[in-house]
């Protein structure tokens, strides 16, 4: 992280020192020292960091290895990024290849390669927001292209033999003479005004070479502001897909509803059923899961299920394998407040059982619902139905928020025929309780 | 809603306060007090509007659970930005901090906290447009941020030193004496101009301080173009997928009749399917009714099926249980007119019932079909081939646009198993009209 | 057709008229009421002309219905766009209402909307590619606006009463002694430098009435260009998709033989065959064929499968109900030269006709495959292993690009059963061959 | 490939040739004359080049016929494009028709028509990055129109009869003893200020010719833009998809963790197997693999597998047809380090072959999980619950990465019963082990 700050640093005072400042023993070229003083260091740890192996998925820690692997790879680069050139070049003090020497700094720019890094590195790791950190990526590049050719174009001025037929002395001819933060701040006005492609007009090229340069600035732009947008445009659809996805399924139940006529009280299940899965549901997340592998989503179910399952009164005291089994062919459903769960005469095809929230058993007298019953967490219903195999007596419906699971008719008969001993208890239970 | 249009109009008046108008006791001073007025009644009725708790979706009408909800969280910005602080400061009448006093009425802009939240409800909600929400909210936005620039761009000229030496003073040197409607005119030209990226050029920043902030303003329409392009990128994208969908689907079928040179006769019937199919269903409604609770789905074929298919000859006489489970196997389709609904030969996969719309039975001989026969809305057919297993006997064809549920032979016969009463109860009907 | 070349025209001089142009009795005015007139009957013949319903999808040609429908609608626009107020006015000739009347004419941009349905209409005639009707509608828009906006700020410029302080006497002081043909181009290039946001700023606005134009033009313009971009994004996305699949398509199968270093053999064979199935199949063809009823598929395979596998000797003297059972069921496929249809020793799956090209028999002898038979259309291959259920006695490859029908040997096994005689039939002819 | 840069010379040279050079007998007619030798030899070759066929896939070598088809679409064009006008013009040398010649030479731009196929071959290779050769392309044809409207533009202001009032003329008057490279870098500055819609105004149209011509040029450039933006956001989306798939995915999962507070171990295996899906696993990788047909299927997994199988010791001694069968059966799946790939009583529904990596058997003890076993590749496991249809009597967890055959008990169980006595050698080779 401190690293990452003077990486910064450093892309920010490489070009303005190209461009505006003389190279003089100041305090500047202390810290410039410094700051090369602490990339060495990194340089030097980078020999004892282990990496990981993209074929084998294994850690290699041989030194070795490191060494032979980042010498063959960006070791030299690193190198010339870091080599204090100035003060090497001290010994020979010349005045004349003063360029030479801004050129050579310019190499510390490669550092700009950890930043990179960092970002493709924070894109994938999903406690950073994809949005901003994306956005944070965009605006930097964006500065940074910004600041190196407001430098740059400033130098490109300050080195022209005529200083009134320059994009900045045509305005303001004494410019040399200016302060260091006016020039900079003109610098980067017209290198925004330009890149903004707002182009007020007030300084523009004046010679062939700023024409030039201002040629291959704009083209460079052209692909920046492409690039900006289409990003741009990603994130947006990629941010509202869900509030999209939302607004479709309600919007076709609703239409669905209205053609048919379908009365109020459908109506209603329909829309809150929508409204509470895309509340308690992320977007792909039961895709997620049955992408899984049969033991992940097995260990799920069993943390999940099992200790509910156990204190229902159906399957006390059948085999552990037996309800091992049952749970991992359960699934958990929310039901909004007032949602039918069973309908009176349905053909039985499921077995429920209410984790949380509350149910009531109705049964329909002279058109008319009457509660016959009642259900509160943890409790079984359907039961009867599923296991002899008869049109459901009651019409099921939730009072509040219930969570409930379902397990399949099939599923449950399946496992009962395996194991013969546990379908008796079952039946006992079963028994049992109708006694 | 009357809270909305006083957010606005603060949204508004503060900026141009802030830039162009000196305060005084006036009308403005009246209306700013009433306004205020209206906001301070919101923050104290806050405290008596029960929320709704995002973990248990439950409303909460505590009124100490209220108070300490809305402390927590947005009370002290809340009375910050309603505080009448001008109002207090006529005790302490001093010239010097009116830049001060024109800052604190910034903090009235945190009032657009609610325009925000209530574009986030109405995206959500359905009976609106979504592209024309959006686009609302679009503009508003874009609105604004010209508005606040061109307002400040101008308070920065008029409290520049040298006048002349300003955006609006090196075009008007007495801008001072201009009236306010030219004034403000005159910024949001300006602004506007530099929002867009027209940058015409004939008002620009003269000064380093017009040229820092012109920097800020640039790099901020950059994104905000970005953003606004993105959105529009989307809201076409998702406009138009519905008629790209359907030339899709219509293209696909009419190249593979191509190039397998089909007879005019079934190319027509598929063309029209597809069309009927895009007019009477949404896109994603067959998914979503699909998606629903097996009690939701069943109550809907219930309502719409079971009226039409207790009147049938065939089910005369059957229990209710019966009845009940068929019609929740049942799917409904539209047929356009000519289209075949059976071939003569095909195996009996399903039994049809004709909802609405009119149908021929036809026969080939000698290589002719021949009509044979009509069925009317409410009527049964492809019920001899699938209770007999035999191939069907007759072509059956739609003479208009037909509404037709569809049950396949595998639900009838599970069905007829596990009720052998109906079972024979729908042999004795048939046999009865074969007689 | 040619009411859409009136409709432009009058798009093109109604701005036209109204900026530039001083009414009187010259050529332009006799053309103008001649397309009046020509508006004037096609009003009329609305009255003639048969709608679709639709609620019933019918064709009503009440003339009672059409009137009172079309009364109720558009009628009022109609006449007001077409109704000649001038030549009316000349009764009553007063100069000073001529600005009244120019603005009853714009009255005339009414009829744009028969383009804009007109449109409407293209983009879902899959005759026309979606992508140029696309492009000419967004063109045209945008054509028109340039057009109306560099009228308009003429007229603006016209009417002001100083004309040095206007954006084009600011330039040329006599620009209202200038050629019409001048005086347009400049507007036009006004107007298109500020659309396309180029800006250059030799002509701008000079006074706030114009200011407050360009305010509202440019705010337009932002959402235009969101709206241009927005639906090139969408075409560009559209048009690139069927590459862009294949590519994925591509890669995945390459990356998949790379990684398991699978033979070159195997890779050209799953190489070859992606290629093929993207030459030969649309994006969506299977799938829209797969979503029609079951009747217009199978009239689809009779069509095209039964007059092959009639033909074939092995269903010689089958009954006619056996084989349309059967042809429902096939499913046609490509292979490309030298792929493999069947490996030897696999599990019988699929019987195969060979529909067109020609294939191999391959039998593997120490090793090597060598060729045992050779069959060319129209013939079966596979029929032994999947008849005695062994597994298969060859290789099959094609030499050629072969068209080969598929039918499943579970699926043929179903009807051979629920048709015995068929079923004996089949036998007999395999044993006559076998002979 | 040497043709192609013969294209882009001639597609560089032409226009500039056209506005501002004049034909005189130097180097250039030398090295043009070369250059349409060059394009002469390729027009004989064609003739001599075999094409393929789209209808039938083949090739055609047929000189006759290449040379029909050949003559019938190109021929003309690429012969006028080739044909030296100028050096046959010498023959009747006159002055006055140097413009038409001009734009004779502007025919040779059809050359172009190279590059586009290129560019159109290149998409479709996947051996090139589509993003940079998309991105080439868009460069590509933006140079083009920014030197062709650049030359274009200083035709105009070089042929008008006022040098001072044209766009270059109004700030240099005597640009027409200027070096050439000045007045091209000028050109190319103002088009491309133009087609950026920067616009600065320092050179802009001067009179209606200009305008009229800039008018043309900003409403391309609108199009162009918007192309440019859309093709952006397109490569954008599609190259950013992946790493939002992985975010998507990874975040549904631990947001259901989350949601359910699932133990941190079923977390951390959820999480590592899909991030290990995503490193193994290409986006489109399996759906592509199991879209191929059943034969190329079974070679691939004859190769793959076939060799890793027959070494099992449950497979000893069986056929190579019954093996051959069921490893077109079996799956190969990735399991990441501690992972469970069976859990303890699960019931049993494949048998795994460990094919890489090594894996413990856990049998759990008083609730902690004791190590009873280990497997290294190659080794089967879960096969005694298989055969038996008991429950798993071990948990089953990788010790590293593995990779793992899949091959369920229902096929497993078909082609043993279709193959006695291979079932009868199973059951022995598994009687020994145990003894």
């Amino acid at each position: 992280m401190w690293l990452v700050v003077l990486v910064i640093y450093s892309a920010w005072i490489s070009p303005l020192q190209f461009a505006f400042l003389t190279y003089k023993k100041d305090v500047l070229f202390l810290v410039d020292n410094i700051v090369n003083g602490f990339f060495a260091i990194d340089l030097v740890l980078t020999f004892f960091v282990a990496y990981l192996d993209s074929q084998s998925c294994l850690l290699v820690d041989n030194p070795k290895k490191i060494a032979i692997r980042y010498i063959s790879t960006w070791f030299v680069f690193d190198v010339s990024s870091t080599a204090p050139f100035q003060p090497l070049s001290l010994l020979f003090r010349e005045q004349s290849s003063e360029l030479g020497f801004k050129l050579l700094n310019m190499l510390r720019l490669w550092r700009l390669r950890r930043v990179s890094s960092l970002f493709a590195r924070l894109e994938k790791d999903i406690r950073f927001n994809y949005f901003w950190t994306r956005c944070t990526k965009l605006v930097s590049v964006t500065l940074f292209a910004v600041h190196c050719a407001g430098c740059f174009n400033y130098l490109i001025a300050d080195r022209y033999p005529d200083p009134t037929r320059t994009w900045i002395g045509a305005v303001n001819p004494n410019f040399k003479e200016d302060s260091l933060w006016n020039r900079y701040v003109t610098s980067m006005y017209w290198s925004i005004t330009t890149i903004t492609t707002t182009g007020y007009g007030d300084l523009h090229a004046e010679n062939p070479r700023e024409m030039l340069f201002d040629i291959f600035y704009m083209l460079f732009n052209l692909g920046l502001t492409s690039y900006l947008i289409g990003n741009m445009t990603n994130l947006v659809v990629h941010w509202t897909s869900r509030t999209r996805n939302f607004r479709d399924m309600f919007r076709a139940a609703s239409e669905f509803a209205t053609r048919n006529q379908l009365p109020p009280r459908i109506q209603d299940q329909m829309l809150s059923h929508i409204s509470l899965k895309f509340k308690t549901e992320g977007l792909k997340q039961q895709e997620t899961v049955n992408g899984l592998p049969k033991a992940i989503r097995s260990s799920i179910a069993h943390y999940l299920f099992y200790p509910i399952v156990e204190n229902t009164y159906l399957f006390q005291g059948v085999s552990h394998d037996f309800l091992f089994q049952l749970v991992s062919e359960m699934e958990a459903e929310y039901f909004s407040p007032r949602a039918d769960v069973i309908l009176q005469n349905e053909s039985p095809s499921d077995l429920y059982v209410l984790v949380s929230g509350s149910v009531n058993f109705l049964s329909s007298v002279d058109g008319h619902d009457r509660v016959v019953g009642k259900a509160t967490a943890v409790d079984l219903f359907g039961q009867m139905g599923v296991i002899y195999n008869k049109p459901q007596p009651f019409t099921v419906r939730t009072t509040e928020l219930s969570q409930i699971l379902r397990l399949s008719r099939t599923s449950l008969m399946n496992t009962i025929q395996t194991n013969g001993e546990d379908g008796h208890q079952i039946m006992h239970n079963l028994f049992m309780v109708r006694e």
